[in-house]
């Protein structure tokens, strides 16, 4: 049976809107922003090989999908609101689809956001979502806003992603619960909103880490014409990049690529409030480095002492 | 030598922002709505094979990618305002980026939006435009405010792009100018959005011809709970259409597909008031039809006899 692109839309992903003063199934959706709020938006695809493996179930998917786009707006300190889907699919899969909208449906409404169109359409798999949030005037966390003295934080713990992408490629060998963890973490970022949240008006500039701590902190750096201290021993990580090579271990931390936690920098002063900001977003917060006026990325080990850095972004164009 | 994503982005799309707060380049753009306005958004991906042939420039790739949503925007009434893009390439082609940015900012700058999100990434080609509009409250046309006795109207003329389509397809023969006439309504749409905002309080309903006039039709008729006498011999068209058979006439005119032409409805008193908008916006407008309050469409020749119907909507997904 030929199943159409309107019926496909309807039966997956229809869903009656709440706030939106009207939802997807017209030409536009329509919605009204929260008087003197600025609006953030910003639109990631996915792309299987790039973003995803082939292996990933669809429920997973479909969080990840809609992850990594709230992920950005975590960093900007914006509320979300709602979210565009464009789907493109080989086939009309529907054990496919259901377990998609199940998984992405599952995080919208742990965030109260809404789906306020989609267009689906034939053609090799492709994720596309756009992300609208809210925040006031002038509180947004930017990449430019850091300052030389200032310390450098980031939220949860690395590598478990970048880890589990190793294991698929037989890299590592990872068994059992161990593989299961850190294959959460790649399948299953969660967006840091709640944090992002917090630290308006605490964090000087924020990133989300999507590309790997190194690549994702230049930015920061050239944004804010700063250099930075890390201290290489202070990322948090957990038991399973623990147990690592420290050749691995370095490029999971360094370069690992898809851990979608918050880095970010805030005045010393403000230790405390970003120790209380994270408690009440109720994700941990390590305290990694400090930015310095003099350009540049400088690692140190535990004694101080410099570390050769090889590691670059992880690059979803040019990589696997 | 290897371009990154980043690169990328910025030596092909990267333009000082002018309204919005912050354009791409940071996690999310901030943009201020202008208080009391509601948010219009649509979003749209082109697929190879689906909405574009291979043969197509980039530069006219780049002009209907974005043409396409803002034809959303112009069915609501909205005026344009932003737009996001994901773009996902099979490889770093820097004539298509060049001919593809240089289309796409041309109808960009025609009308005077901005791009403020973008993300790259490397897989089949798939382009994603997420556009966003401001509209008064209450002033969006919909689908489904038509009445019985309104008078049912279309912009500019209809089925030339399926005509270029069935010559691409060897269905028919086509030459030299006759040939380019057709290939340019296909290729580079002009999305009517003047007409949209000259509608707005005078139409009572209105969608963008994407899928044809007889799919996009039964859109409104569904929303708007009412039916309608479509006059063929009324339906708007150009020279090659007319020198087709009947049988592609009707397949060009009531199931073309890639009209993007702006079909609505308006109370016969507004008939004047229809014909001054058309003016105004510069877009020629025909009355074509008429809503009744029998479900269903009926379609009649020139002697107001049934025809009897067999073509149905051109839909992405299953069709080629």
């Amino acid at each position: 049976m030929a199943v159409g692109e309107f019926d496909l839309i309807a039966k997956y992903f229809a869903r009656p809107v709440r706030r939106a003063v009207l939802g997807g199934g017209d030409d536009c959706a329509l919605l009204q922003p929260t008087r003197g709020m600025q609006w953030a938006v910003s639109t990631d695809a996915l792309v299987e090989g790039r973003h995803f493996l082939s292996t990933v179930p669809p429920d997973a998917l479909g969080h990840k999908s809609l992850a990594v786009n709230l992920s950005d707006l975590a960093a900007c300190g914006a509320k979300p609101v709602a979210f565009t889907l464009s789907l493109t699919l080989p086939r009309v899969d529907e054990a496919f689809l259901a377990g998609f909208a199940e998984g992405l449906y599952a995080l919208a409404d742990a965030h109260d956001i809404e789906l306020v169109g989609g267009d689906t359409t034939a053609g090799p798999l492709n994720i596309g979502i756009t992300v609208m949030g809210e925040v006031p005037p002038g509180q947004a966390l930017r990449r430019g806003g850091a300052k030389p003295g200032d310390e450098l934080w980031v939220s949860g713990r690395l590598g478990d992603a970048r880890l589990a992408l190793e294991a698929f490629r037989g890299q590592v060998s990872l068994r059992g619960e161990a593989f299961e963890d850190v294959r959460r973490a790649m399948e299953r970022p969660q967006p840091r909103v709640a944090l992002g949240l917090a630290l308006r008006g605490i964090a000087s500039a924020a990133i989300d880490l999507s590309d790997g701590l190194v690549g994702d902190l230049g930015h920061v750096l050239r944004a804010s014409a700063v250099g930075a201290t890390l201290r290489l021993a202070d990322i948090p990580h957990g038991v399973h990049v623990a147990a690592c090579s420290e050749a691995q271990r370095r490029t999971c931390l360094l370069a690992g690529g898809d851990d979608y936690e918050l880095l970010f920098a805030a005045p010393a002063s403000a230790h405390a409030r970003v120790r209380d900001a994270g408690a009440r977003a109720g994700v941990p917060v390590a305290c990694i480095g400090t930015l310095d006026a003099e350009p540049g990325l400088r690692v140190v080990d535990t004694h101080g002492a410099p570390v050769a850095l090889t590691e670059r972004a992880f690059d979803h164009f040019i990589s696997g």
